[in-house]
């Protein structure tokens, strides 16, 4: 476990700005406390008494972070993919989640989710559990242990769906959140609690009226989903028929940014006035490519999203999504924003590798602070690739590695070492 | 190299039709002369002497069948995805292919091209080389040796692309072509030769026209490419004004179907008459989805080709698409035709998982003949699943497994076994 002070070396990349790669080959990355010092093409002289970890002609990128996934979906991967959002949450979603009452259950699903994950690109991570207490804790134990970061939610949901996984009340709801929150804040190194509305329609007014107290109460973050899927939208304007867009209805209760730092997946299909709210609250949109595909959702609007300012991630969405891997979110991110180029908008260019490189970095870091990046002062996340398994005849130059291994990860790549704030997780 | 007469018994999964998937639990596949004598729950009286490879909860499926896809262009993969075909052609994929006049850069390149496919899950594959000889000719001695089946096409061109890479003259084409044919013939036990044309804007009309009398006088199948992207098309209209549409280019010289099989890479934006022509001449259609989202060609209409009884199978085209795996394939067959009916056309519906299985297996394999599927008759090619790695808490039937490897056979997935018209490639 290195950790105070070291040095990696190797041909290091990362995004500066969305349009700005930043390549240094046999560079060295300092980090000192977990912190880094920046990246030095020639080891300035204050830094040479540190040890060097030295890996050759490996690419050194930052960690990947994943702003959206459900840790309980997890065994359900890569199935059931032929429905659209609300029937695939009562036929695959719901009936799974409701295992995790079991303790047991929940103990040998969460142990595989939390080790996969552990070996994947993600560095950071904002995960839904589900509504139950004991599950939820014991994932942040498991993810603790793993030296993985992330916010975790129990879930909160007490109407439209099944009785099975619905809390017996707002009131029941709100005072289990509150005694999970009195008991995870604050408590481990690496995790830390994430309130978590399902989504609009699961919960009632006074519940989300009771998050927003303890919102402003503990001052911890919101994560929920927003505007996914028309069917979804539609509903949400008939259970809310005061809102003027879908996010308003979190917007009302105090839970859609501003002092509330908050996260919302998908925004595949928000308004102008949803847009113009997100924008001014602060509140940070998870693209979920791979999942809006997969449940028929459409494609979200990314590059406008970028055009007007607003606080852009990437998340692997399981198990809408797939897969755990944040290097197919960064090519299918490129990928769908070419169809919407050239499908429904062409005034609208499709993401550079360069910007999608940049999401799922600091885009997304942004939203666990100075994250995503090696410039000077942020946490020290950073994976080391090994692309040798994916042979070529070519030569190629660090930015033409970091483009064909988003694309190629899967298939011949491997992550051969990976440190989270400054501590090397495996290598 | 198991090749007269055995079993294979595990979890068998074919393709019936496009509708129906035909899953025999701990079955009996039984192989004779290469040609499969049916799947059995029970095994037959008259076989029960035959040697029993028991793979035990192993899927067993139908070896995969790729359409369409570029050897020479394997070294680039994953790279140089920001632009759209013309430029990409120009920049990326004309300065590769120029390297295989020089043998021995040929020999490493397709030595690790055809490793890499040996690994793979295609037991089939239709492949584009260069315009040169003695480095096709390598090519198709190296995928013999490999145990792969394989249609190779020494590539035409002679105008309308860089002097490095065009061929003297129309005359020069057909008789280097000529020679090409004569040498390789019904010289290999795999491997096939196809007449390829790279595409209408590339050959002339004397080189289309000798082409076609090549066909005829041979008797040997055709490849190109078809309405792949929009100015490809406007070009073709411009070079060829006569033409009703793109696809008649081909078929003014015989070389479009009919008596001439063919298969036609991408069609995604064919006009009703190119279709109709397809149809009507038994046209291929090989759909490669991940290619068109990377170079932004756009989503082929799928649906209405079945709904309109044309031919269809998949292709890879490596290296528009980034990656040689027909389980990908399989899956973004089925991811764009949900973006196509959520974008553009709610009346043709997403694909299923029988329908891409389907095509990834038997839609494709008709091609070759009877290939593709498990019924009494058809070639013996299989493939045997390990999905353990994909770790779940679910029991799964079948068709779960076979959904779920779909999606993440590169993520924990892994070919166990590959045989190739009864003989076993590896396991």
């Amino acid at each position: 476990m290195r950790q105070n002070a070291f040095i990696l070396k190797g041909n290091i990349c990362y995004a500066k700005t969305k349009e700005h790669l930043v390549g240094v080959e046999d560079g060295y990355l300092v980090c000192v406390q977990g912190i880094s010092q920046g990246v030095y093409p020639v080891l300035p002289e204050q830094y040479r008494g540190l040890p060097v970890v030295d890996y050759g002609q490996r690419l050194i990128i930052p960690g990947l972070v994943d702003l959206h996934t459900h840790a309980p979906q997890y065994p359900f991967r890569g199935l059931g993919m032929d429905l659209e959002l609300l029937e695939w949450l009562d036929t695959h979603t719901f009936p799974e989640e409701s295992r995790y009452s079991d303790l047991d259950y929940a103990k040998r699903a969460y142990e595989i989710f939390v080790e996969d994950l552990r070996q994947s690109g993600a560095t950071r991570s904002v995960i839904f559990g589900t509504i139950h207490t004991p599950a939820t804790v014991l994932l942040m134990e498991l993810l603790e242990a793993a030296g993985v970061k992330a916010y975790v939610g129990k879930v909160n949901m007490d109407q439209n769906c099944p009785d099975f996984l619905r809390e017996a009340d707002a009131g029941a709801s709100v005072k289990d959140t509150r005694d999970w929150l009195e008991g995870t804040l604050g408590k481990f190194r690496n995790v830390a609690p994430i309130l978590t509305p399902r989504f609009a329609p699961t919960c009632s007014g006074p519940l989300l009226e009771g998050l927003g107290e303890l919102q402003r109460e503990y001052g911890i973050p919101v994560q929920s989903h927003l505007s996914e899927n028309l069917s979804e939208i539609a509903w949400v304007k008939e259970l809310f028929p005061w809102s003027e867009c879908y996010g308003e209805v979190y917007g009302h209760y105090g839970l859609f940014g501003g002092e509330a730092k908050t996260v919302m997946a998908h925004c595949v299909h928000s308004t102008d006035s949803e847009v113009e709210l997100m924008r001014r609250k602060g509140v940070y949109v998870a693209h979920c490519p791979q999942s809006n595909v997969n449940l028929s959702s459409g494609i979200a609007p990314i590059r406008r999203y970028l055009e007007e300012g607003l606080l852009v991630g990437l998340g692997t969405d399981l198990s809408g999504g797939a897969t755990m891997s944040m290097f197919r979110a960064m090519a299918d991110a490129i990928g769908v924003s070419k169809l919407y180029w050239r499908l429904v908008d062409q005034e609208k260019k499709p993401l550079t590798m360069e910007e999608a490189f940049y999401l799922g970095t600091k885009g997304g870091g942004a939203f666990f602070g100075r994250v995503g990046s090696f410039e000077e002062g942020y946490e020290l996340d950073a994976l080391v690739l090994d692309d040798t398994g994916i042979r070529t005849t070519r030569r190629m130059e660090t930015r033409e590695r970091l483009e064909r291994y988003l694309y190629l990860a899967e298939e011949g790549g491997r992550i051969a070492a990976k440190y989270v704030g400054g501590v090397e997780v495996f290598g």
